[in-house]
């Protein structure tokens, strides 16, 4: 089975890897294309209302997370968007911290990709904090399991 | 007379300092207003040319300052303009590098700012690199000079 990994990297970043069965393409769209990103963003059972999406060079975003009576925000900006490399800005209402989110797709094999998503913190303690909470930012593996499922049902 | 000071926080982060004599919703202006930014940015006798200029939650920008042959592309996303904070992205073409910077503007006395830029590097190497070229971050003192020159005329 395949499973995200996350490494410290220096004091104010971590870097999250996981390999998809799916090709280049297919992975950026699931990050890029409205209605396939509401598939696997949030928990399982939770509901994405998009209230911003232009993940373009210069765009935005603006979405939250309906879990039952629970509502979380995100929103940031996109600083780049190219085939293989998706820069953003990214931040939880409520706290005062924004991350730098730099998404690298590799292929690794036709159809085998690489996601190597670099998050720079703000602050040494924005990233400890992080650190301290398990690493899984934002949920990310579980959303990194539905993602897996979504890609399965392109091929 | 005002100095801008610049100090490394840590492996990726570089904060500038100065003061303004100038109001916060002055400082905030000169850096949110197409005819006033044009005004201050860029060394002397450069020619600041705007091709995308969205200074608000979710905007970007894109400008090339222009002196004599010599063409230089800066771009970003903005991630937060609020009355007292702006975050934006902040990349110069050319580079891999893309930089978060944060502003904020505080009041020290009536018709006195502080102006706190908090550079954050997507790596310790590209911060290494800034200060080792002298802490500058593409001309931010000769900037800021004619950024003080500017606020005395608004005045």
């Amino acid at each position: 089975m395949t499973t995200t990994t996350h490494e410290r990297v220096g004091d104010q970043g971590i870097v999250h890897r996981r390999t998809f069965q799916a090709s280049v393409e297919d992975v950026h769209r699931a990050h890029t294309t409205a209605d396939l990103f509401v598939r696997w963003m949030g928990p399982r059972g939770s509901h994405v209302r998009l209230d911003h999406f232009d993940p373009t060079t210069g765009g935005a975003f603006d979405y939250t997370v309906e879990v039952g009576e629970g509502r979380y925000r995100f929103w940031g900006s996109y600083h780049e968007v190219l085939p293989t490399r998706i820069v953003h800005t990214w931040q939880f209402e409520g706290e005062h911290g924004v991350t730098l989110e730099m998404l690298d797709l590799v292929e690794v094999a036709p159809g085998l990709t690489d996601l190597v998503v670099t998050s720079t913190y703000s602050s040494k303690e924005a990233c400890d904090q992080m650190v301290e909470s398990g690493l899984d930012e934002g949920g990310m593996d579980s959303d990194f399991e539905r993602l897996d499922e979504l890609l399965a049902q392109l091929a």
